[in-house]
């Protein structure tokens, strides 16, 4: 099939050389002209701009958007509503926020243009070599891309989950997932750590990758990453963290639900960020107070 | 090889047939007559009491206990120390302290009788088709039964960890990061299963399984159970725990590690064992005391 | 002083009877007409509508409101602003969200209006006898309405907290402090109800109020409840929450400051709300896949 | 009264100068000299060891320990039962564990002796100037020195809890409860100082003492901490733990007791301890590997 690719960072650039490889024909586009230069040389027809982009495309046109969520989304979408025809599919692959969604399907339908929501996962390789994709909105849209999901996604590795906006709450509940899951192996090798053993973490990692209750990519990922560097001397605990996750613990409480593991998952990442603590100094000034407890004097630029 | 093999529940059967199909010699006991005479069927030599099997097994003679963990450990391996000679092996495959391995290593070279410590991992399924191994204590005696453990275990299924207690360690913090992950699996199906979509968690199962970054074994799981009853309404949501998750919070705590994910996963555990709970109770009378904020009212005969 | 006030619930009626105490001048409204004639009977001039109050009041004229957070207090802001005249103040005495009272008090100058948002804290029984008052906004404005503020709150119990929006913002992180200490006390409790100790909560209380470190007025409170039912067997333990704990969570990951304690008071006010739960229908269901552990079947009727 | 006080650090000191202003015949012995040789000076009478200690006393005597929990209070249990006879009262007001005590209170009844495990609050101020007194034991031991306590305790201060162990139970569920009311007061003053406001926290926790919902002896003291150093920068975060709050977490996990704020606040303690963590770094790995997101290289020297 032929389809335009609007944004060309990691996971579009990654997508669209998923796509070339699978034969489908791609009209790129990116703010950046390299990107899509380099696409063109494995086969994608590089556009200058939106507009162009869209004069490569037949009806009716297929635009994926691989942008950076938010305002993005929506200036991308307002340059593209002019230049699109009633039928034509909008597909949001990145990681917007489902509510965001369900707004712009319901604005493109006001246009006659259909539109996805599509949560994205498996990380650069699986956008390179076979991703996992949920799919929200219009049904009938999703049956004319299936052939590019079949091809971009693993076996078994999408599936369409009903009206606007449930693909990108599937995605975010994925990664609020993640999240807790990530913070609970992390927290096993950090008791190895101050066990009274002396472990090799990536023979640990390979063990548990193979055979056992908590095998899967991440106990893989971590085997690979302790393969590069045992001990992770190389690198701080400082844990980012990209959105998804706090949207999840905030649409659990809007939900009034109780998430405990997920939301302490995201604090242990803000709390992370903080070599030292107001709360702490707070503590420590009380036990001071109460009961005569000493506390650590401040050392000035060691913080 | 030969070994024997006491206790015949539902992993010690199921490590016994993996070891027949394995075309091992197996000699079984069980204080239940039944399994034993069941695997003996299957090739196995069953035996009607500790002295008996050791009779059938040659030095080093090699003891793989699979026992419910605590005292019976203990009885077994006080009723065997007689029975056993300089150089023989005893494998204890069951869920034990490591501080009791660690004991229990330091007996049994009193004695001259080498001692493994040997975590099992991957379920009913790992024990009969290739499970996981850790394993701690002797380097020699690991050696002697290497060939039984790659027959056992997946392939790259076992590792020895070192000293006496790692095999039983690792298990734990295994356990304990096995906590973590299937509360963060289970509060993302809470999450949709209060969100405004209709999800199919089966379908849902799939798709997370096949690409993304949070698919493995228990994902895999959540879609078999799904399968089955597709929104649980055939049980309640209690949720038992056998001990390896509170000992990983306790020697967290020992160690001084802060391990909050693992540690709330169990406290959800606790927590779900109460239909209704005296601090919320407190806290409902107390912004009744000072904001005349109304109670309801308890309903005797319903929780 | 001679002041309006408008909303005349529990803490508004509370407050306006604590101002007529202190021989103020009080001019009441509330669309309910019984509350305002009740206070009329107290020395209250009690005014039919908005515009009835305002002519009883005289430049620059002070205007106290106590009505529901949100659109409510918009409503009434929007209706009140064509009555003022410049220099008038407006007082939010509820419990509003501080970006409101931001946006609040620049609408308000934008007319030439004073505005003042207020937290009050320490329940109906603080608005009546003397509470404690959060201040922010104009300065000019707070010094005067300080006579007020100084007969109505408690000793030292008032603070000009600095510009538009910091007295709604302390408010609400000492609303989220409620929520931990509260959890905190009922923790406890719960810990003693389940020790193999018979102790008499009253007195426990009591001699916690009384000399020990955890001394305070929600102790005091917790006294009183338990005095009124020893083992607090007439209520259930749903706890309900109104929306300023929630806000403090939200506010604390929006600055990426992690608050565990407050956050989990939170969480598990709305695990309360739930005598099941999916999540732990998700864990038995995986521990049952890889384990064998049984489940415990629903009772149909029962949840 | 006459009675012995064996420990005269901080809080046997101050307990001891309580009780001679109260005009107790306090005898003292202490394993350092200084201590009681100043208590002399203010009445007291010295001893030299335990055996002169209990020579000064009459039938039923009454020997008040104030040591270290754990293995000293044991010592001095042994010691100190060969001198005592049928009748004489031992009371541990340290922070013993309550199991501790129960089995303290056993041996001694075997010896004839009665035994009282009191937990004592109130810091080094409720020490010397009234505290708060739980007990645990024997109702005629406790009977016997109900006007020591009387004298000792602020107004209400004392609570006859129950048998063996009782005292230092409460003691220990009091300290739970005290961690997590300070952690919560400390995660409220930490979202102040990530705000978009300048307040002055020393004002704050004076209007919050006075008159609001969350005023108590903890806030009290959070004025004064901020009196003498408005922003604690002469502190770090670093909050000791010296045990009670462990054992109450223990204590509710044993008794399948979910206590999560209390428990939360322990880990933060924990947490604390460290400027960087290993899971931190495993998370930070995990992203990078699945995401290509960019580590921050760990800066030798600075953790």
């Amino acid at each position: 099939m032929r389809l335009g690719m609007i944004g060309l960072g990691k996971m579009g650039y990654n997508l669209a050389q998923n796509l070339l490889t699978h034969h489908h024909e791609v009209v790129v586009y990116d703010v950046h002209s390299e990107p899509g230069e380099q696409l063109a040389k494995e086969g994608a027809t590089a556009a200058s701009n939106l507009e162009a982009l869209i004069t490569h495309l037949d009806s009716p046109r297929i635009v994926w958007l691989m942008v950076p969520a938010g305002a993005v989304v929506d200036a991308v979408i307002d340059e593209l509503i002019p230049l699109l025809s009633e039928g034509d599919i909008v597909i949001d692959g990145g990681n917007s926020h489902y509510k965001d969604s369900i707004a712009r399907g319901t604005k493109l339908r006001g246009h006659g243009i259909q539109f996805l929501d599509v949560g994205t996962s498996g990380g650069m390789e699986g956008a390179a070599e076979g991703g996992c994709f949920m799919i929200g909105g219009s049904r009938e849209a999703f049956e004319v891309i299936e052939p590019i999901l079949k091809d971009m996604a693993v076996e078994q590795g999408y599936l369409y989950a009903g009206e606007s906006g449930s693909g990108h709450f599937l995605k975010m509940v994925h990664n609020g997932i993640e999240y807790g899951m990530m913070q609970s192996i992390a927290e096993g090798f950090e008791i190895l750590e101050h066990s009274p053993f002396a472990f090799n973490y990536e023979d640990v990692a390979r063990v548990w990758s193979n055979g056992s209750v908590i095998r899967g990519w991440l106990m893989d990922l971590a085997g690979s990453a302790f393969a590069k560097d045992p001990k992770l001397e190389g690198m701080r605990g400082i844990m980012q963290s990209s959105g998804e996750g706090k949207w999840t613990v905030e649409t659990a409480m809007d939900l009034q639900v109780s998430a405990p593991v997920i939301t302490m998952s995201l604090l242990m990442r803000y709390r992370s960020l903080q070599s030292d603590t107001f709360h702490g100094k707070v503590v420590a000034a009380l036990r001071n107070e109460f009961g005569g407890h000493s506390v650590i004097a401040s050392d000035s630029g060691k913080e």
